[in-house]
């Protein structure tokens, strides 16, 4: 088990307080695999990231790509442009865990038809 | 595009409206991804489960197990011992969502030091 003060030790996401669980959640949450994902596609300007990722209000991505930018996901880059932009890129380390994301996303759109089945059936018991 | 009217169409989880966001969420949630790795181990009863999550809470474990459920990934099934007891395994489609969960996890554990100098070279600046 890890925990703040021993940072040397291994991680493990099922201890309670290791340090790898809030980057797992900023990674694996609502908007994290929908931005590292999108993200794949190439650099995105804020704004047009936030209409790739669908349903995203303004706060949340930002958020998002805040907690993404510590972690080493996610690089920002101010461009020297008049008027200046923003744009976002992934990182070495970003396109990584987003190749294993974009597998899990597939698997589960592949699957869908399986999931519905399963809703259906629990649903009329 | 997929929509609920549409059921047909391939899914889409950066449409707003796909079905597949709600399910991707139910597996890839704070805990939806402890609960589908742990119980790559094998067999666990509910309360055994909660000590293998550690820190989630009997409320919010059971509402995630009843997400995957319902979605196909967890079969909940009640054992004729005396007394009853209540045993949850992986479906062979909850089987290939948690293989994919467990190879996210081991990245992100593997990388945590890759993590923590970003977090660290963040929180200078």
């Amino acid at each position: 088990m890890e925990t703040e003060s021993d940072p040397g030790l291994e991680s493990d996401v099922f201890a309670r307080n290791c340090t790898s669980r809030p980057v797992l959640q900023n990674l694996a949450g609502r908007w994290g695999i929908l931005a590292l994902v999108a993200l794949r596609e190439g650099p995105y300007r804020f704004s047009a990231l936030r209409r790739r990722v669908d349903g995203v209000s303004e706060r949340m991505l930002a958020q998002t790509l805040r907690a993404l930018e510590r972690d080493g996901m996610v690089h920002r880059e101010v461009l020297e442009t008049i008027p200046p932009r923003v744009e976002y890129t992934l990182t070495e380390l970003g396109a990584e865990i987003a190749d294993q994301l974009e597998a899990l996303v597939k698997l589960v759109e592949l699957n869908m038809p399986r999931v519905r089945a399963a809703q259906d059936a629990y649903d009329r018991d």
